[in-house]
């Protein structure tokens, strides 16, 4: 057993009330708290030194970071936030002006989606700087979107371009909030197959992935051509963690209207239909060669690129 | 400027909007997310290894401590808990036992408060455990108290005893939520003299304690009688962080009615009418020797025990 195998075992067993609608294991827990229309979203996640920054890292981007990834999580409940709170732990001597920078970057996410910082701690932390963001937000009872919703035969999409987030844009993505309220969403923090599998297990299907159909990002096809990287761009885009776009199934037959009133909503956005749900679970993936299973463990049927790429 | 009064500035440049009543500054944020009578609390606190804590110390105590730490600026805001998340930053290599030992002092509290989990989130901290709390609850529109509210001859109340909370009763102190909704209050983390400067501060005046009056712990007076200790027992109740009672002001007139009616509600639990806010700022104390000043800087003149004691 792993430490988050632990960790999801310890959430089950973990008390519940009457406000509770969905507690561990969807992108935010969701509270009923009686407003009649709608349910209060909640979220916490932390960005620790050395892990998901490193001092090198402009403070703005670290401060954007820690907060949007809270934001993506309530964009992918269809919501809208409402307030966050700051944990800082910090190393007794702290560079001010860093951390000037990391409220700087907070503050100027937050006026763009008119969310108040309600207030912000500070801790020690004596060997690096850990930020944990809090997060509430609200949304409409009938958009609150689980995980559990997908059904066989429903097409899945997915939004932007995937992978190699790590050579930029982790620190700079947009959460997609305005997407989200307009869809029913899961967001992509630990990678397209990953978070897809989260999807499948809640709602006891499978899928089948078009390999021609992935969205690959400029940023994995530049990766894949230097000396010091071997992984295909595909294996990028399926697992590469971090790129925050928006992971969703719907009914297929309402695929295409979907399509072409997402180009009139934004146009600005790419939105790709990049398979179907299936009854059978698991986790498959159609290329050129056939139908080949995509395993848990790392994906080394991948390590030498078949030869269709 | 110290990193704490660096993050009061930053913290009051932070982005508000519309639905924040309450923002940093007070124990808990104060949010109007629409519910026609209550508004919504938002706390985080975190503890950190090796600060409020040690490996030595019992696991569930620790979830205890970091979960009842959130609740008491809950029950200072007259409020009643909803849910909590929990956000773990652990080495790689953590004990399982200990783990499990944390998230089963926090499911006990809660449950004991009726209180849902809703997730747990983990993340690497490589040198030590680190876990961040979030609270959020609700409080009658009415019933909300700001620390603004001191006026000039209220009295002063607080609750339990008071001083040497580290000898024991910070891992085991349990937080005054039934007590906070009938009253009107903060809570005591950063010590009696400290706590009360901000409830002054914000009310924009001062006050006098009398130092017989002061409730001082068995722990706090056999801490003083131990050799290595040379802090009188009333300097340990005046500045001793962690006590966790609850602190609060009321017109004088009400004071004896309240003193009856809390003896009813709440026989077993001390409480203690300590002195009275006066219109000129600054904190007093009163013993035999007269009226003096409580200073900012560790109560130096405290450090020879006074003749009268």
């Amino acid at each position: 057993m792993n430490e988050f195998e632990l960790i999801e075992r310890l959430s089950r067993r973990l008390p519940s009330n009457d406000s509770l609608v969905t507690g561990a294991g969807d992108d935010c827990a969701v509270l009923d708290l009686g407003l009649p229309d709608r349910y209060v979203l909640f979220k916490t996640d932390a960005v620790v030194e050395g892990i998901h920054f490193t001092r090198e890292t402009p403070p703005q981007k670290i401060g954007h970071k820690a907060l949007a990834r809270c934001l993506s999580d309530i964009a992918a409940m269809a919501g809208a936030p409402s307030a966050a709170l700051i944990t800082l732990a910090l190393p007794a001597k702290s560079d001010v002006a860093f951390i000037e920078g990391i409220y700087e970057g907070i503050g100027t996410l937050a006026r763009r989606y008119s969310l108040a910082v309600a207030g912000g701690e500070t801790t020690t932390n004596p060997e690096r700087i850990l930020i944990s963001m809090s997060v509430i937000g609200t949304v409409n009872k009938t958009r609150c979107i689980h995980r559990s919703g997908a059904k066989s035969g429903d097409a899945i999409f997915v939004t932007g371009h995937l992978g190699g987030s790590l050579s930029a844009k982790h620190l700079d993505f947009e959460p997609r909030l305005a997407e989200g309220r307009w869809l029913a969403v899961i967001d992509l923090s630990d990678g397209l197959a990953g978070d897809l599998r989260h999807i499948l297990r809640s709602s006891g299907v499978g899928a089948e992935l078009l390999s021609e159909s992935i969205p690959i990002s400029r940023a994995a096809r530049l990766q894949a051509r230097t000396e010091s990287s071997t992984r295909p761009p595909l294996l990028a885009a399926l697992t590469d963690g971090e790129d925050f776009e928006l992971l969703f199934t719907i009914a297929s037959r309402d695929a295409v209207p979907l399509l072409d009133a997402w180009k009139k909503q934004f146009p600005e956005l790419l939105l790709t239909c990049i398979g179907k749900i299936t009854a059978t679970p698991g986790l498959k993936l159609r290329d050129k060669e056939g139908l080949r299973e995509l395993t848990l463990k790392g994906y080394e049927h991948f390590s030498t690129p078949p030869q269709s790429q």
